[in-house]
């Protein structure tokens, strides 16, 4: 089994049978209440085997939330606490998030926020989830397109991770997974971003060491900037462009998140070169890398105003100035760097 | 000017033209938005001062939120939000709630979950939130007729309280107010109780001593345990029963949450004599000295089984027992006291 300690709590990675859970429920929660957050996918592919390997679990009341982004919002939260209010939970019942990254965003979420906060599980299902959102605290839901818009800093007690998930998932939350792992790559290990560009997407189940070194990089940059303040702005290189592409898509035809993160990085690249900090060749050899694997970015003009408009929105400004994290070469990255709108407009249009 | 210092910030207790918001906004906030959640009371007599006192504030953004503890839910959280959302507000940016209870509680709650939490400063303008709500971090909103399901555990980063805000309440408020003064004397400081029953409800504002040492006691006991372990605990005397009554009330016709605590600490200090844990006398005092303030509680047996039922979902219970902060004399307090359900009817039902 891999384990991984962070500060607080511990991240197992291994087959489900190896898994500490057992233990921690009988330990931990002896006389708790459990709730399941799950999602569709998770529901029909995952719940089975979770259920069977801690038998404890067959009384958790399971509750399936409707899959998809456009569901992470304020309204289903409340939906759902009031069943869980229903069930009468106490401050000293648990929460276990079984699924992708909207599951473990919003489940922590509301765990943090139910009765002010009760203890909460990560499993997450998702290659994206794995390596990125189940990771470093962030919870919340989104406020119309404005992705993350609300949410608090939490972590929960524990959480396990078994690759044999991904054998259910479709191809695409592969490739939206491997977009966050190709950021971990460009922001803070050139070798790791070298060694994917060994693999397809489709690889990555097969590949416990990548996925190891992808959620240790997220966890170093985490645990040294816990809330923000610097260092783990880099993590959000590709995502001032990516997040309001996504946010631009959520509402007619939704897009995954990793797509927007790989057209953000593209794009962020070359703002990063036109304002002199980031050799071309490192751009062009990324855009290269991002197209052999994602489609082409293809807006039309009103789509292109409303992802300026929504970038003007992004959380991560400060006093509306637009400020990115931009990488200065492949593996390391800097942060609060400010950029013009007319230079994001055009970067944005020459990659679209 | 009388100073509170608390572990994280700084309570000021003088006539507004002594406080030092204006230096704080100036150096903490230089080229912040800033954004006032106000009430209808508080944004027709209260606000009119602060403008005049710190003139930087006429830049803010004011908005005043419908009154009462009915709107104190996530859809008008939602709501709100989205407004500041609209004005850009971004992390660096600063919440001021000028309010009652309601407004410190909700907005500190929206201010902890706007992108993940902005900073807040809190000016009540009650009795009850400034020897209480304000103070001691906990934020939140109800749902349904939980109250304070909803929340998180956050601190302003610093509260500034004029008493002659008090001038401008209803005298209702008042008694609301005082109820939660009372329970602070008979938890924690017998001496206070003796002191607070010498004196009306409409002489309080007058009596800045006696608000000074609510705010001590209230501060004491939340610096020794933040988020309610163990002594917390102490603070919810009165509330197991009071918050059923109030929530039984909610949507029929709404009492002031004095007055639901009030009855409470008169009927649960009655439990505690049946539990062979306080003297009869002093429960008998507390309860002649409350209706000497207070009406008597009134309650037909269809609005008993509803309190009843609320108590059964109080956030303070730990698997199905109902749990209860119970004071073993005057000026002391125990807590996890576990009661059956029939001596908490028996002692509603006697005391109605």
């Amino acid at each position: 089994m891999e384990q991984i300690l962070t500060k607080n709590y511990k991240i197992e990675l291994s087959s489900i049978n190896e898994w500490s859970l057992g233990e921690i429920l009988q330990k931990d929660y002896p006389n708790s209440k459990i709730v399941i957050i799950t999602d569709e996918n998770s529901y029909n592919f995952c719940l089975e085997s979770l259920l069977n390997a801690f038998p404890i679990l067959e009384e958790a009341e399971v509750l399936q939330l409707p899959a998809g982004e456009v569901y992470k919002n304020l309204p289903l939260v409340e939906q759902i606490l009031q069943v869980i209010s229903e069930h009468n939970l106490s401050r000293n019942d648990l929460m276990i998030n079984l699924g992708g990254g909207v599951i473990t965003d919003m489940g922590g979420f509301m765990a943090s926020i139910y009765k002010r906060g009760i203890d909460f599980i990560n499993i997450p299902t998702t290659l994206l989830s794995m390596v990125d959102a189940s990771i470093g605290g962030k919870t919340g839901v989104d406020l119309g397109s404005l992705k993350n818009q609300i949410g608090v800093f939490a972590e929960p007690k524990a959480l396990f991770i078994d690759p044999k998930f991904l054998e259910t998932l479709e191809v695409v939350q592969l490739y939206s997974g491997y977009a966050e792992m190709i950021k971990h790559g460009l922001i803070a290990d050139a070798n790791h971003y070298e060694e994917l560009k060994k693999v397809r997407p489709e690889e990555v189940p097969g590949r416990l060491d990548l996925i190891k070194r992808s959620i240790e990089i997220k966890k170093e940059v985490v645990e040294q900037d816990f809330k923000e303040g610097g260092l783990r702005k880099t993590l959000n290189f590709g995502h001032t462009v990516g997040h309001a592409i996504e946010g631009m898509y959520l509402t007619k035809s939704p897009i995954v998140h990793g797509l927007g993160v790989a057209w953000g990085m593209m794009i962020e690249a070359e703002i990063a070169v036109e304002l002199g900090i980031l050799p071309k060749e490192d751009s062009n050899s990324i855009k290269e890398h991002i197209l052999s694997v994602y489609p082409p970015l293809k807006l039309d003009s009103e789509e292109l105003e409303e992802v300026m408009h929504l970038i003007q929105f992004d959380k991560k400004n400060k006093e509306d100035k637009i400020l990115c994290a931009l990488i200065d070469s492949i593996g390391n990255c800097q942060w609060d760097v400010e950029v013009g709108a007319e230079l994001v407009r055009e970067c944005v249009s020459n990659n679209s």
